[in-house]
């Protein structure tokens, strides 16, 4: 990580010195609700948040004489405008861990007197009982949480779904993007800001507990030493590569080509998703996101999806197929971690309308058919042949899935025909309504949260390989990962996934970032944040990092639940199992994410 | 010919069968005018003229009580309300042709008293003192004068450039398609239909007056048999392809396309073009119009071209051209035997913006870039490169030329460099301004009909090989060839280019066709005709006839000029260059055209 985070200030550095004065040019940014945001596009080493819309509360900072710094919890995302809302400060945390796991904790500095340069520093942990063991500060990373512009649900509070006219939402700056990028941030005097830490326990650590220290800086004079441990136990959590669950967040390269302004495809191009991406390997990714045609989804995301397969039709009527930039990002993807497969979107986009190059007249063409005609047959049967015999050549074919979202079954049947017509051992996803009728034909089946596999289905799909897994969108007011959803939520999908026998979760937006994503979420439909976890410059969240931790849940619940079989150990087995028993989507309604989360980790850190 | 039209119909037969019901099921045809025309789109064997919107003058009908069948002249557009204005009834006409020329009548029929099922035969021509000599009728072309819908000069009398709002031009219906295909035509009563009639002498016919006869028929009646008789001279014309007049008629294929909807370069779009292609070949026709990138007049006609030759950009940067489109382009053209040379279309379009087929995002991209500029030079310098590669492959770099029109002096400069420096021996032709700057380095250089070349310049270029041509276009009044100009004016061109030592002609359009071309000649912009000298179905018209009288008054010049020379028959020569003095652009104020190259075509006839 440290060499790659090298190579990225540089990439960044070369990025702001590319015209002739030496000075950044980069134009002026603007968001969606067309606020300037007053300073260039793509602010990469460090920016300024958009002016807070929110009146501060004085009276709630008279209270208090001296700035407060202290530890918070990491469920929370602590108001701007607000003091900490910590009774009493809070200068020790304790955490527990396996060997492997990541854990975080969040502390919060609160300017009651004056303006604070804030700055942070945190030590190496060391072993109570024998300070020659250390985890080493090297395994710990650490960033000030951002606030960023989000909105609200629909006023019905049914979900986020929609066209959104900015002006008829709330527009509030809630905490999410962790920004490591920036080493020093002003705190005016009336605001707060939290500051982020996660340590990676390496995998040789030898149990026991681990403290260090959190100094925390008004510019050169440390104002607060927080103390941090870590309590390490004896079992092992494996390397995300070997994880289970089962990660399909869809990748968009066109939108980080869009954003750091780079040729699609480049060296460039490349080397500025590697940190964005590398959150998704380090969470477990398994899926890499290919679209085999252009706009699959009809330009639902800032930056519509181009095909990453060439399209062309010659004079003479045949078709030409080239795999040059899918090879690329393929590679790229694989390169980065992601190897179990590779997901092509789509032969029945939302919009039933194919692009191509069109040889004789040196434009594009758009043939409208679809799946039940002969022209859709003719056109996909040489498509699907030649990226048959590619994937082949390239021995990705097992990991292929020709993927579809969202479209009704008899559509499905009439595609799966024309698939199953070019290679009968072409693999099939779909992301979408319970069709039992095609249960059996799909090897990689994402239902809606409000859905279920029937528990027989569920079991014979595990048993011939088939992967299971669920997906929220717009749809779900909660749990969901909106820039203003509770934190838990997303950890909660991890436990959820343990809790109903299923392999994994799917998102449609992974960083399908709107116009300036570090500064504002919100975009012309959805919920704000609905269309990406993380944000630009390898910079992380909360969300996603709670998303992180509900996948290290279930992965531990899964080695749990194996030792405790293979010791027979059914009292250990009955309490695991009715911890999450919580972990149903009727009862959200009733006990906050954040509830059930908590309580069930206190559970199985008992072992 | 004869074969061809055999292919021609039933290629038309095909294409009225591609319904399942057997039925023709085109839809229905509307005109720039927002006029339903009441007809399927793309009228072939024979199809209904719009409506007249002038009114019949009663009065003029009453005078007659039988109906009327006369010789007129080729030189009037017949009006379809009016009777002939013929005040004699003329029986016989008398052509003089010399050997291997073409030469034209034209009968009118007024209907006076009932309406006419008209029909027309027309007989061998028999040699008056051996009867055994004939010109066989199958060298006689002829057809119905049909009406088409026109409009006028822009109001100040200047030309007919500009955007037009139809309705704020006067319409009326104006003799000028020369309808082979329809064999039987009602006339009704109280309007007139022109006939045509086109001898082509045979080169081996032998000198004498040959005469024949066209029996007028109405259903199965001859209601007047007119005779026919042609003079043949000693003099011999040359078949076309041997001319020298160097006429450019720009072809385009995508009309063709569009109007017979055929596939782009399908066997069946060549097919029907063939019969479209064979007046310019006809003519001697000398360039062939290709287009190299898209949009070179960014759409000045109702189907702009695209480019012939695909540009793609590899995701590593480099560029790759493909040829195919021009190849099959070029190859039909010169089998229909368009050889002498290829004009390429365009380095510096109306538009400065350059579209290519982007590899990375399967999409089409825009350059903006312009001569000078070094995205210019890279992208042109790896056209170039490549396409000298492949013409030469081909053998026909020799013949081809990089061809601009109507720009500044200081981009051609810009451009010849680009030009240059890809390939030093590339051609150039440029139809534009008068720049004496780059009169050495254009090889092919068309001059507007308002300017001239300065006479050292023209033959210090005629000595190098270099060809010297003037246009019209809508800036001209007069002469031009909208469907209202009148027909003489096209001769008028030929003639000019003889007085003036010039080597031929240009025009920017050959047929490229408005919406419904047979019907209604009017388009958006530009006087009404101007994008077109002939109609759908391999059908011509007077204007083209007439431009081909004045090709052949060229070359007939030419032959009498070297014939009076090398004999020092300087009387005659005189009496040749005298006849020639009329055409001048200033005259046409004050004679008419028709009165002058009547006046020569009897000169150049009596020698």
């Amino acid at each position: 990580m440290h060499s790659k985070n090298i190579q990225f200030a540089l990439f960044v550095i070369s990025l702001l010195c590319v015209t002739e004065k030496g000075t950044a040019q980069l134009p002026e940014g603007i968001t969606h609700s067309g606020l300037k945001t007053g300073q260039p596009q793509f602010p990469m080493e460090t920016y300024m948040e958009l002016p807070n819309p929110t009146a501060t509360p004085s009276a709630l900072w008279e209270q208090k004489k001296r700035n407060k710094v202290s530890w918070g919890n990491t469920y929370t995302r602590y108001k701007k405008e607000e003091p900490a809302p910590v009774d009493k400060t809070k200068s020790l945390i304790n955490l527990s861990a396996w060997k492997g796991e990541r854990v975080s904790a969040q502390f919060i500095v609160s300017a009651y007197k004056k303006p604070i340069q804030l700055s942070f520093e945190v030590s190496d942990l060391v072993h109570h009982k024998n300070s020659s063991q250390k985890i080493d500060k090297s395994n710990i990373f650490s960033g000030f949480v951002r606030y960023v512009m989000t909105d609200e649900l629909n006023k019905d509070g049914k979900g986020g779904c929609g066209q959104r006219n900015l002006t008829e939402f709330d527009s509030t700056l809630v905490a999410d993007p962790i920004d490591h990028l920036t080493k020093v941030l002003a705190v005016p005097q009336n605001t707060s800001r939290p500051g982020w830490i996660r340590i990676w326990v390496p995998q040789n650590t030898k149990a026991g507990k681990y403290t260090g220290t959190v100094k925390i800086k008004d510019g050169n004079n440390v104002i607060e030493k927080l103390k941090l441990s870590v309590s390490v136990s004896d079992r092992i959590l494996p390397a995300p590569e070997n994880w289970n669950f089962h990660l399909d967040l869809w990748q968009n390269p066109y939108a980080a080509a869009r954003y750091y302004q780079t040729e699609l495809w480049s060296d460039a191009h490349f080397k500025t998703m590697e940190h964005d991406i590398q959150h998704y390997v380090n969470a477990g990714g398994k899926s890499i996101t290919a679209s085999i045609m252009n706009k699959p989804w009809n330009g639902q995301t800032q930056d519509p999806f181009q095909s990453m397969i060439t399209w062309k039709r010659k004079i003479n009527g045949s078709w030409e197929f080239g795999f040059d930039a899918f090879d690329k990002w393929v590679e790229f993807m694989m390169e980065m971690g992601v190897t179990k497969q590779i997901n092509c979107y789509s032969m029945v986009p939302w919009r039933l309308s194919f692009e191509y190059f069109d040889e004789a007249s040196n434009e594009m063409k758009t043939i409208e058919t679809q799946p039940g005609e002969e022209a859709y047959a003719e056109m996909w049967g040489a498509m699907l042949t030649a990226f048959s015999e590619h994937l082949k050549k390239k021995g990705w074919f097992k990991k292929t899935y020709i993927s579809m979202d969202e479209r009704p079954m008899e559509v499905m049947q009439k595609t799966i025909k024309v698939i199953k017509a070019a290679d009968k051992d072409f693999k099939i996803s779909f992301a979408g309504g319970k069709h039992p009728e095609i249960f059996n034909e799909i090897d990689d089946y994402c239902l809606s949260l409000n859905e279920s596999f029937p528990e027989e289905v569920k079991e014979k799909r595990q048993q011939e390989g088939k992967i299971s897994t669920f997906y929220t969108s717009c749809s779900q007011a909660s749990p969901n990962s909106f820039t203003f959803s509770p934190p838990a939520e997303t950890e909660w999908y991890g436990w959820y996934a343990a809790a109903q026998n299923m392999d994994g979760y799917l998102r449609w937006a992974y960083a399908s970032w709107v116009l300036e994503p570090l500064l504002d979420s919100r975009f012309t439909t959805w919920a704000a944040g609905d269309t990406y976890f993380v944000y630009p410059g390898g910079r992380t969240s909360i969300r996603f990092e709670k998303l992180l931790a509900g996948i290290q849940a279930y992965e531990k619940i899964q080695i749990l639940r194996e030792e405790f079989r293979s010791s027979n150990n059914q009292k250990a087995l009955d309490k695991l199992e009715e911890s999450l028993q919580l972990f149903d989507r009727k009862n959200l309604n009733d006990i906050p994410a954040s509830e059930v989360v908590k309580k069930a980790n206190m559970t199985i850190n008992s072992f």
